[in-house]
């Protein structure tokens, strides 16, 4: 049984990953501040090395694996972010990497995985369990399984995002009262959480999800794990996860206020804003808090300071092209 | 007749706008490393507020407009970029803004500038005279014109963007051997030098044109200034400018090495590349340095740490997934 993270832990992680992954900027823009109602303070935690914030948690978990360990290798399942982030941590660490990743994961993904010279295998999302297909293979190689957010050591590297977070919103002498985090699993809001604990900021923490796929949202209504309907699909590949994980639960399900639900459309618009606005490319379940913050912002929340989290932009080509030229159409 | 501007004066400008400007990141690329065969520090101007480095010397220039001159307004002239800087950084001053801006200009600079509240007056860029245009509005309104390079406070502003990156890359406790930066009339260049100047940097400096558009690259080559054809096109509409400006030859004439050609086809690969492995959207003239950093880099540069400036991202929606889409089809 895994120990929940504590706030200094978030804070160590910093130290131990410090120099190995990038100091992604906060952006304001008055534009999106006039859409939400409120002043957005945005973290592009999408220009992350990887193309997402993934990378800190791979990196603190992977630099905590043994010596010894290392020639065996790291497993891990990953609807693709995580799977990018283990895969380039593992190569700067000189270990090999087994990626188990959805079938309909995006091409960019795949690519991403199979250039860091991990190997790639694949599953069906409603019809296979990657937990077991990951147990397996690393059984046989004796190798380190690390999942994607229920693992306290990934939960505090996805934590230093948060440390940066709230460390460059100080610098700006100003403070959030609220903070808007996309939720799959939950390892990133359980981790900025745990960080904001570490910085004695008080905030008040909503996840953003996308409708179908709230089990966040619901979970928190009522005050324990629901779970998604099996089968629901959303454009955001990323953050599909059947219901909060159990550290994350812990964690999260604790301190956040609640949830945000958003349409697909307005993932999209969101997209198209960030493309317009923000100039930065992100990718659907990366937008699912800008999405929230702009379109279902809670009532409480208004004309206050809004952290949100701009969390990945792994996005094919031809998505986002797509998505870009929906627009114009309308 | 106006005084060369010194790196002094880039210091200077950059404790008068601190604040007023986003601090842009500095990213690093190993997939972008091996295709330009050298270190590649990318300052990410791009994600500047108004989308492109020219607010910096927009602020800059404003802010020493006297108090009792504000009300009369500025007038500029631009294709587009340096419009937008001039609209918000007059907006913000509380100074009405009328801009001169070419027909075929992109629709998302033409909506920024209107966006700022600023008046917009079309020219044609083969027909007309923009400067003498934008000089008639000003003198009927008694309003400052604002030219788009030519302007010691412009210049040192824009060199407020090399001051940030050169402190960025002291940081990393490295330093720029080389660095390629766009040049239309060539202000960003010439302030760039200015301020490694200014920190006392020894690095050599190209300049990054599209094929047609060469007139620094040639003028550089034969030591004196070469016009370029009138009516040769490019993509990049934000540095077609006939010639080197008289200030700005003075300054980065003297300092530059050299020019790096690069066709529209490197520059799209560019903004794919840019779009794919930097997550930042940058338009056709942004993504000048970038290509000449991967495709045309002077042999003397391979191997060694190479300072690009992605200096802008005002691209229509379709114009930019039209250019994601065409790598597809390749």
């Amino acid at each position: 049984m895994s120990i929940l993270p504590t706030p200094k832990s978030v804070v160590e992680a910093a130290e131990r990953i410090a120099g190995r992954v990038v100091q992604t900027p906060v952006l304001r823009n008055a534009h999106l501040d006039e859409i939400a109602g409120a002043n957005l303070f945005i973290k592009a935690e999408c220009l992350q090395e990887t193309g997402s914030f993934k990378l800190r948690g791979a990196t603190n978990r992977l630099m905590q694996v043994p010596l010894e360990r290392r020639s065996a290798g790291v497993v891990a399942y990953s609807s693709g972010n995580h799977a990018q982030g283990i895969a380039r941590a593992a190569r700067r660490l000189g270990m090999p990497a087994v990626i188990v990743m959805p079938r309909d994961a995006p091409a960019i993904k795949m690519a991403g995985v199979q250039a860091d010279g991990a190997d790639l295998v694949l599953y069906d999302r409603d019809r296979e369990n990657r937990e077991s297909m990951a147990a397996e293979i690393a059984q046989a190689k004796g190798a380190v399984v690390v999942p994607s957010y229920d693992d306290p050591m990934i939960i505090t590297g996805q934590g230093t995002c948060g440390l940066e977070f709230g460390q460059q919103v100080q610098k700006l002498d100003t403070s959030l009262q609220h903070l808007v985090c996309c939720a799959g699993g939950g390892g990133l809001i359980s981790g900025i959480a745990l960080a904001f604990e570490a910085l004695e900021l008080s905030t008040e923490f909503w996840t953003a999800e996308p409708e179908g796929h709230e089990d966040w949202a619901r979970s928190l209504a009522q005050k324990q794990i629901e779970k998604n309907a099996p089968g629901t699909r959303s454009i955001c590949d990323a953050i599909l996860t059947p219901e909060p994980g159990v550290l994350t639960w812990q964690i999260a399900g604790q301190r956040a206020t609640g949830g945000c639900v958003v349409t697909d459309e307005h993932i999209k618009q969101a997209m198209r804003l960030a493309f317009r606005h923000l100039k930065v490319v992100v990718e659907p379940g990366g937008a699912a808090a800008l999405a929230a913050a702009l379109f279902a912002l809670p009532e409480a929340a208004k004309d206050q300071n809004i952290g949100v989290v701009l969390t990945g932009a792994n996005v094919d080509a031809d998505q986002y092209a797509r998505i870009l030229a929906e627009d114009l159409q309308n």
